[in-house]
Formats: C-alpha cells, structure tokens, sequence
C-alpha cells in the first residue's frame, strides 16, 4: 500500500442508511471476480458480481474471459450453454460467443445477425486469483491490481483458498474486518482473547489507498486460542495486527503474528520460532445485500504440511462462521432501521476511517462518470 | 368489563380494506407480549409486536423489562446478545443496556458515548402475563391492565398457556373469535354442534370497552364433541357461551358450560355437576399479517388433574387449527381482493359490533396523536 | 385453423419487454382451464388463470361451472369449501353458491343477504378439455371453441393427456414451440437431430387466426432420438412437422410424422407403415410469470396399447421437461434486463410471427374494451 499518510480519522458517526445513496459501488476498480483454480478445463463459472450476472471460462490457450451471462438473442443465460474451444456456445439456439463478446457463430447461416455482440468485462490473472474490471473498461490498467503476493511465494508461505457467501453488504463485512474490538465478544472463544485486549485502543491510519490499523498487546499469557497447540515456542507472547485495507476493491491484507514477548518483534526484528501470518481477505459485493468473501490465510511455520494449513484455516474459518452469523443478524435490523442513524463510540475509529475512505472514493468515481458523460 | 351498555351494531358490511388506511394498530394500550414462564432465569426472549423487534429478559430481582431489539451501536440484534447481571450485553461489541434502554457499558472506556441509549417499553406482569405498553409511555398505567384473573385463581379453575402463531391480520381473527355461526361449518366435528345450533342468533352488545356476546342454546341432545367422554352428567343439555371482547388489547373472555336442561344456568343458578369454562384469548399483533395468539381455557371441575387440563386443551387446541387454516387461506383472499368489500349477511352482528368498537378506539387515538403534536 | 394466409412475417426484433406494457393476457376468448378428467365426482378443483382464481365443479348432471374462488361474505376461498349437490358451500359461515354465482342459501335465514352474489365464468366441456372464457361474457360463443378434435377419434388416434407447470411467461413458451431451430441444442438427445436439421430453414405463414410453421427435412438416416426403437420401416426417412398455432388460447396442434424416404409424405401419400402424429399442446397463462401446459401426443401406430402410449408420451415428456428447464432460466435473465431488446436472427421468423399475431390480437382486445366502456 502507498505509503502516503493522510490521517484524519473522523469521530463522527456514519449512517446506517448510507447505501440508501445512488451508488453504492465503486466501479472503476479490479474485483476479484474468483479463485483461479475455479475456473477450470472446460468449466463455465457462474457468479453475480455488483449486482451483473457474469461467466468466466478459459480458451483453449487457458486465458480466463468474462462475459455477461445473456445471450443477446433470448436472453438465455450463457451459463447453462457449453464451452466451446475459444467460446461459450447458448444452449437455448446454438449462438456462439468469444471471450471478447463477439457472436462468432449462428447456426444455418454464414456470417451472423447484427446487434448479437454482448458485454465483456476486462479480466486478469494474478496470485492465484481471477480479476475483473466492471467499469469504465478505458481505464483498466492491470498495474493497478492489488498486490496479494504472499500468495505467490511457495516455501515461504504456505495457505489454501478459501470462499464464503455472506447476505450482507459489503460494508457491513468491511466494518468487521476493521474493527478489532469485536474479537472479543464475537470470537471469544476462537480468534479473540482476553479483556484487556478488548480495551487496548489501535492505532488507526489513513492513506491515499485506505486505511491502516495496528494494534500491538506485549506480554500476553497466552497466545490466541485459535493457535492453542500450534505453539513454536513456551512462555509470554507479543501479539500483534497490522491490517491494511485498500478501499478500491475492498483488499484487507493483514500481517500478524505471536512472538516470545521482548524478543522484539514491535521493533522488527523476528527470531526464528515467531508465528507469522498474513491474511488476505477479500470482499466482492455480489449485490447490494450480498457478498462474496475470498480469503486465506498464510502462514510461515510448518510448511509443506498441508493438513497443518488446512487445521489452522479451519480454526480461522471458524471465526468467521461467527462473523458471517453476526453481521446477517445485523444486515436484517439495519433493513428495518433505515431512518436510524449508528451511535458512535470511541472504538470506531477503524471503521469510520474505512467508510471516509469509500464515501471519497465514490465521490470521485461519480464526478469522473459526470465529466465523462457530459463530453460524449 | 364496564357494565355501560351502548347497543348499536351497525347493519352495513364491514370494508375489507380498513386495514389499508393509515395505523392499523392500537398503541395506547397494555398488549400481551409473552407469557410469564417465556423469559426465565438468563433467557432473553425476542419477539416482533406490532412491526417493532422486542426482547424481554429480568433483572436480578425477577423485575420483566422490555427493550427495542436493536444496539444502537451499529445495530446488532440485541437477541443475539447475553444476559448480564440487570442487563442486556451487545455480543458484537460489548455494550451494556439496562432495562431502561440507557447503556451503561462500553468496554475499553471509563463512561458511555453519546447517543448510545435505546428505547425501553413499560411492561407489567400479571395475571400469568407479561404486558408491554408501546404507545404513549406518559399513558401506561397499570390499572388499565385487562381482567385475566381467572388465570390466578388456583384450586378454582384449573388450566395450561397455551401459544399459536397465524399468519394473519388480528382483525381477521378478532373476527372469528367474535362470530359463532362458523362453529358449525369450520368446528363440525370439534368444537360444533348441531345445525339447530347454526341457526340460533346469539345476542350482541357494544359496551364501552368492546362488545358482548351471548347465545344459549337449550335442551340440547349432547355436550359439544370436545366434551364427549367428559361428561359428568347424563341427559339433556343447556349450553351457553358468553363473550366479551375488550377490544384495547383484542382481549377476549369467554364464559360457557354445560349444565343439565332446565337446571337453571341460564338464571344463574349453577348446580355441582354444571361443566363451567372460562376461555382467555388474547391476539397481539405481530405486523400487520401476522398475530401471536395467547390462550388458556379454563375449567371448574376434574381439578388438580394437570392431565385431564392437557387432554381438554388439547381438544379446543384442535379448533384453534381449523380457524388458523380458514383464516391464513382467507388472508391470501383478502389480500388479493382489496379493491372489494365484505358481503354483509346477517349474522354478522358481532363481528360488526367488534370492528365498530375498534374503528372508534383508532379514530380516538389518532385524536389524541394529532393534539399531542400540535402541542410539541 | 382457417385458410386466409397473410403473409407478412416480420424481420425486426422482438422487445423483450413487450409484458411491461398493459394487458399482458387476451381476455376475448376460450382458454383451456383444465382437462375434463381432472374434475369428477365431488372434487373442487381450484387453479389460478390469468391472475384469478378460479374453482371448477360438476352439478349433479355433470355440468361444470367455473367461478371466483371468493366467497363474498369474509373472502374464505371457496376451494376449502365442499361440493353440495349443484353448488359449492363456502365451510367458513355454510354460504352456497350455484354454478351460475348466485347465493343460494345462507344459513339460519330464509333467502339470503344482499350483495352476496360472485362471478361465474362461462364455461364449456369439447375435446376432453373443459373451456373457460374470463372476457366479456356476452362474447363467449361456443362456436369459437377451437379445434382439438384429435383426443375424440379413439380407434384412429390414441393419446393421453398431460400436464406441467412453467415458471414463466406463456410467450416465452409459445416462442419456444414457434421454433424448431431450438431443438439441435436443448433437446440434443430426445426430440433433436442431427446438425443438418439445425440449418433447416422452416416455411412460416401468417393466417388470420395465427400462425404456420412447415419443416420438412427428406432423406435423413434415422427417425428422432425419442422414437429409437420403436420404427415401422427401415432404411431412410422423411421427417415434417407442420406447426399450427391459433393466436387466441394459445392453441398448438401440430402435424408431425416419418416415413420411408420418398414414399411420398411431402405430396399428401402416407403410406401404412408411415409413422403419424398429432400433438396438441396448449399454454393457458395463470400469472405474468407463470403458466399451464396442457399437452397430448396423439399416434395412429400400436394403437390399443396403453403401455405404448405412457412410453410415447414419457419421452416427448423428458423434451418438454428440457424446455421448462431452459425457459424457467431465461425469464430470470429476461426479468433482470427489461431494458434491452432480443437480437434478431434469421431462425425468429416463427416466434416473431407469433408475437406479431399476438400483438395485433392484444390491440383490437383493447380497442373492444375501450370503445364498450365509452358506450356504457
């Protein structure tokens, strides 16, 4: 993340009914539409994503496309069609599409029928994810993916993919990543900790990209129950979280870690039985009450021990079984409270930082659509 | 209820789309929102009334208190929370309410925030009860608390609570409650009786408070089918069922028996082997196409037989499933049809009679709304 | 179908979005509410067309009636009620009502109440089907009952009737049926046919009364998959289907048939071991979004053989089962984008002329209604 420091973290509340506003998504911005290994072979992957019905497919060379999921003729969904070498082929008459949009192919006549083209979406694909581009296709520069490199870094990293389906918006997701006040009444039992962790404040950053939250607690008893039995070494524990999100795209990369407290790790320096992790979490609204949650979470001890990975993965998942619980609990009162406003309380400040962030963001986006359509 | 008679039933059809105007609900009155054996110990129960969420729980005194179900924090179901000493504990971030609705928690600092309090509802709980005011607080006051006494006269009437969810307007089943010439058609085999018994038209009174019904019918063959087997005497029967409807709160006690012919019930003289019942039937709504349904039906003799009370019940519990069929299918009919009117035949005197008294009760308080914000 | 051609097939697109517009559903004419042997003895048969519901029942002479499944007392549906005698008693409050509508008996009165009177729809019993006009009943000439006279020559034809149910719009079934160029793709293994078939341009005619569809494709391999195993002659084959589609009601009947290749079919000869075929197939709409499909497949080969006969229709049932599959798909995607248009291709000259027929039908129904309601 941009290194450019910003800070200025509101203390005012935000409004529950902010996404009662036009647009409640940025647009002009890489998703993550899928994991990698989800789209596969001859594989049609359905997914609805910003509230647009889309299907990824490979072409015979492995290059992942993205296409609306309508036929142009009858609005067949194309998901429900076959792959077909480069293309998608509609089941409903046999029209066929490539990975550009083109209808390629219409049965019973050389050539095909005008106004059959249909909308692709600008795809990439990068550490083990499937990126799209659902806005302005001028401006999709792949330079601008986020950078979820650790998992790219085999015999350094070891993590697994992971997906959940949340009925929630996606902001609603986002305030709990960045809060850390909630892990002790929500995780209690899994990713929590004690009560002094619940009252030790985090240091709340904001950057051009987003926002940074760190939050350090020195000379633990123990280390947090999810890693109980997992311990490299005995004794007190520094524990730490440093969490960037990045608004555009809604990327929350989190390095943690537990290390032997005073073997200063506050300070940088990491001895070799330190537990370090990184989380890549990711939020893709799927429509404005529905997301999609991709994440793993990697670490950098018992490598090459796969049912280890997927041991602590589970433990992780667990807490977020809790989150997923809470926050569609909170979805359906925040429905029927639309005229209500949320009370601010002092440990908000991640939070508030993260929805200035997006409130900025998007008002940028609709100025850029503004000025773009007032010029055409 | 109020012995002041004002006998006017109207004669005209009953519009079936009253419930499209404005405020459907009485809110200055006592309603029942549970019974008193539905919040024990550290249970907290949640519970829709009147389109708003509620949870009930106790203090440490036994005390029922009754708040909006909702942390004003970020808006977590306070259901999903945990009962705590006096209070109400937020799981997702850890604020306190007390039964006053007034937070007196937030972890992690010395004090509260700002705007943090939440609404709490007057309850009362009486009667086996658990009443909830939720209209004027400045009105709730405790003497208005309808009659259930019946329910706390041990050693006199014995009887079990009973609950029953319909999907279905209130006044659909206020409707039913107040009409007995369905008996026949809906109850053949239950709670009916003969086709003489169709055709007797009971009485019906408009009182201040609601509405009374009274029908006798004398020199029956038999008991009602409930009572089969039940008997205890032989021989011809005078039957009666006294209603009275209070209509703030859809209040309904009913008195009925069964004594041998010519005993003189119907003067008022009941000899020893006279079967008497006393019905408790409260609806509260729930929104405006759903309502609770709180019951017991009470019995003078075969007592301290807690057996005997569950076979009875049961028996009327099996009527109570026949109108919950009619009226949720009829629902879907009325819903459907808002454009049209209800045919009025006649022998819908009490209903009418029911509809009248509540049509009086809403206009009076939509007055009373009216003036009090003019005042503001 | 009457013989006037009016050739005049358009070569535009069809909006998808024509069933925003008005009046979805023609009212001015018979539609098919059922087959004759779904209502017998003292069955009430309740089933939703256009929007109504509607209760069918035989009196005791065994003529059916039709009305609105409302009672005009409180809206209980009549369906829950019970067949007496000519009549339906509603088995809320015991109102009867004869076939025509007419309240004719309310219970402990003599006569009956005021304005308790429901609708009755003309009715008609033809074909093995009962009819039911829900127009301007001054319109429902039974002379306009169309032509289904294939399911009443037993000897000649045999068949048996069917039903299923679509999640969709009838005009997305009806242009499914006005298209053969579907059948390569979505009925591959049962109704399809080689890629050849595919690009088979059929012949469309415009009549009066709806439309023609004629494909004949001479000198193929094999019969269609569904017939396999069940051919008459050897060697190659001419196959037709000579599609005719009566614009009001929705009313398919199709000729369709193989015969040893150039034995002469295309000019009228048919020799014995010729294999024909009559398929009735009607959609009579019961919402926007939903519809009826009442359908044989009548055969003039192994007649008397009722075994036969379930093992036809089973495999014509697995086709239409892939296009309830695909249709029910697609008015997902067609309800999510009702602000774009169908593209055009060369194989639409059926299904537009269909919805062109439709259209025009639609128009002067309006134009009927309009100038009756002026003159009122």
């Amino acid at each position: 993340m941009s290194t450019t420091l910003i800070n200025n973290v509101p203390k005012t509340a935000v409004n529950s009914n902010d996404h009662l506003t036009g647009n409640p998504f940025l647009l002009n911005c890489w998703y993550v539409g899928a994991w990698s290994n989800e789209v596969h072979d001859d594989k049609i992957l359905a997914r609805q994503l910003l509230s647009k019905r889309v299907v990824f497919f490979r072409d015979e060379a492995g290059k992942v496309s993205a296409l609306e999921d309508r036929c142009s003729h009858r609005f067949a969904p194309l998901s429900t069609g076959r792959h077909t070498g480069n293309g998608v082929r509609c089941m409903y008459h046999g029209l066929v599409f490539n990975g550009k949009g083109n209808c390629v192919e219409e049965p019973g006549v050389k050539g095909v029928s005008r106004g059959t083209d249909i909308q692709a979406y600008p795809t990439a694909e990068k550490d083990a994810f499937i990126w799209i581009w659902m806005g302005d296709p001028d401006l999709a520069d792949e330079s601008l993916i986020p950078d979820c490199s650790y998992q790219s870094q085999p015999g350094k990293w070891d993590w697994e993919p992971r997906y959940r389906y949340f009925n929630a918006d996606y902001r609603l997701i986002a305030d709990n990543l960045l809060d850390f006040s909630h892990l002790t009444f929500v995780h209690e039992n899994t990713l929590g900790g004690s009560k002094k962790i619940a009252n030790i404040k985090p240091k709340t950053e904001i950057y051009d990209k987003g926002v940074r939250i760190t939050r350090w607690y020195l000379n633990e008893d123990k280390v947090a129950p999810y890693l109980r039995g997992f311990e490299t070494f005995e004794g007190a524990v520094d524990r730490w979280n440093i969490y960037d999100l990045e608004t555009k795209g809604n990327i929350f990369n989190m390095d943690s870690g537990s290390a032997p407290a005073g073997s200063g790790a506050q300070e940088g320096t990491f001895v070799p039985e330190a537990m370090l992790f990184h989380a890549t979490q990711i939020i893709t609204p799927e429509t404005e009450q529905s997301s999609h949650f991709f994440w793993s979470y990697a670490h950098n001890f018992n490598l090459g021990d796969p049912k280890f990975t997927t041991m602590l993965t589970d433990r992780i998942a667990e807490g977020f079984e809790e989150d997923k619980e809470m926050i569609e609990a909170q979805q359906i009162i925040v429905n029927e409270n639309q005229d209500k406003r949320f009370a601010y309380i002092h440990f908000d400040r991640g939070l508030s930082a993260g929805r200035k962030t997006l409130a900025k963001a998007l008002a940028e986006e609709a100025e850029y659509f503004a000025s773009k359509s007032a010029a055409e």
